[in-house]
């Protein structure tokens, strides 16, 4: 199967969520502005990046509880919104973290703070301010992300339960962002580590807390069927992540985002990465070192990554990976769902998380 | 009525929930632990600080309930845990924010990872990676107090009322947080900004937010009681502000946790500094536009500072200001309870809030 019913699940979560996002980033903007035109002005420009996100968390979120047997796609569409609103609020956090000067092609948050300065004028230096106001942004975006939810249209207990689940899991992921910040250099780093970093930040906070809170919203009980969606979500999480770290590195500039080679500047520490250098020959482990985290590297010395890292093999190495995340995915499939057309869907969006060009 | 019998319920609290606070964090700390040390280190520097609060937000959780007549002593109590942990977090990205190097007299979070780079050796440079480190302890404690409240016994329907009051105040601070960070300077700035900015940031926070907190926990609904009670915890809110204001400029350096002068320091625009800049001398105000936010001052500027607030009828007028408004929220007593030993303990701790040294 190709993950063509995916891509297509994808764009009718995006039809049908974007308007209504839309509508909600401009009802708080509104709100804000009767306080006043600063922090409707903070809510504006964060909405710039928010409001281009892929979804597919919220679509994640949606699928959840459809599997589950959730039939009130109204309140499900609204409480996906959330998941979109906290994922918005930690890029925020993880670009003034990463030093990030880009996001979704538009300035990151703390640089577009940094640059304006808002519209009042500021006593201390831009750069802090910029820091600063992207920092508040996120945290203004987690509350409104908890308002959303609470105020979504299912009976409290699952509202509580949902909101048990999503609170165990951005702490995880508040976890794996202290490790990655923290985290040795490549040649000192440990295998461990960064699957436990990449788990943490990426597989569980992209595949299994949005799937799972969609469950928790069905009210789902049944431990087995829990399970299977938290295997398959940690599976889809890592999917997800492998084509990120592939796009990252060999991806088009135009539709990822990003200036290419970014994660090779930025000194990310990837599956790639890491391959490399536990089995690439002297010479491109020299090579490797020369320009992981070297701001300075040209548009030729990433094309050379690129092909070092098909020469070493790396490449094939972290695709076959993905690909066996997906086959696992599979086979959790049937323990989720009996509908088939919902299994269609699981399987091929699975599919696509490897098929993404962005 | 003198703030005796507010200072002792504090007091009391204290003693019941600071076992409590040391055997949540210490299980946050294990459990983090058993992921990596990093996240463990994280939690374990995250409540050196945390653990040394005031407490007085998690005090007015319990009072609030107490007052529409809840009963559950042992769940409000955890339930409180949630606000001294969201405080907790809020506080570590202020003083990133503002750029305090010392919280409660010790180094600020920020301070204490830039200094100390973590067990991790790092790559980045160390100030940019304590501040990271820092918002990263706040999101993660944003979320455990989430789960700490959702998590504490209460029906359901109490929870997600009460976590709806929560999130609401929390973007309200947010946005009073954006617009302190965006401020002009003082000669500038209008008076409803700067009132419009404590409002946000300290009066609703400190004291509407966990009044209605526990009045929303113990299931209240009349409308009459519940605007009694926010317009209590804002005039609460507001005398807690200005005595922090006069603290922060005539307080005892030992007592307060933070040097003599430092929001002079900071070029924080106090109600104090408000009215000097309107009714001060020339020569006052000179000496104010030298001296604000100036980093270099010495203790003797500051001791300046303070005669000169005294001389202009500053101090007189701030102080008079937090009075009237525990006289006001005296008037909102009846309306909150009718229980004689609850009344007595809602005046006396207003009081306290304009009587305290620390």
């Amino acid at each position: 199967m190709t993950g063509d019913i995916g891509k297509k699940y994808l764009a009718e979560y995006l039809a049908k969520s974007d308007p209504l996002f839309e509508e909600y980033l401009q009802k708080k903007i509104d709100e804000a502005g009767e306080i006043n035109k600063v922090p409707a002005e903070l809510l504006k420009q964060f909405s710039e990046t928010a409001r281009l996100g892929k979804k597919i968390r919220g679509a994640l979120t949606v699928l959840g509880y459809e599997s589950c047997g959730g039939k009130d796609k109204k309140a499900i569409l609204d409480a996906s919104l959330s998941i979109e609103l906290l994922h918005a609020g930690l890029l925020v956090h993880d670009d003034f973290m990463d030093e990030d000067k880009l996001r979704r092609g538009l300035p990151s948050l703390h640089e577009q703070f940094s640059k304006f300065g808002g519209e009042e004028k500021v006593k201390a230096d831009y750069h802090h301010y910029g820091e600063t106001m992207a920092v508040t942004a996120g945290d203004a975006a987690f509350y409104l992300s908890w308002e959303t939810l609470l105020r979504s249209n299912f009976p409290p207990d699952r509202l509580v339960r949902a909101g048990e689940v999503y609170a165990k899991h951005v702490v995880r992921t508040a976890y794996g962002q202290a490790m990655d910040l923290s985290n040795t250099p490549l040649t000192g780093l440990n295998n461990d580590y960064l699957l436990s970093v990449l788990r943490l930040k990426s597989a569980e906070y992209t595949g299994v807390l949005p799937l799972m809170l969609g469950a928790a919203l069905a009210g789902e009980t049944d431990k087995k069927r829990l399970t299977a969606i938290e295997s398959f979500g940690l599976v889809f999480g890592w999917a997800f992540q492998i084509q990120d770290d592939i796009l990252g590195m060999f991806g088009d500039e135009e539709k990822v985002g990003k200036p290419v080679g970014s994660d090779l500047r930025e000194g990310k520490n990837t599956l790639l990465m890491l391959h490399l250098s536990q089995h690439g020959t002297a010479q491109q482990r020299a090579f490797q070192r020369k320009v992981l985290g070297n701001k300075k590297i040209t548009k030729d010395d990433v094309l050379k990554m690129r092909q070092i890292l098909k020469d070493a093999g790396s490449y094939d190495y972290v695709v076959n990976l993905g690909w066996k995340y997906v086959e696992e995915g599979k086979k959790q499939i049937p323990l989720i769902t009996s509908d088939k057309k919902l299994q269609e869907i699981l399987e091929s969006l699975i599919v696509y998380m490897m098929e993404r060009v962005k």
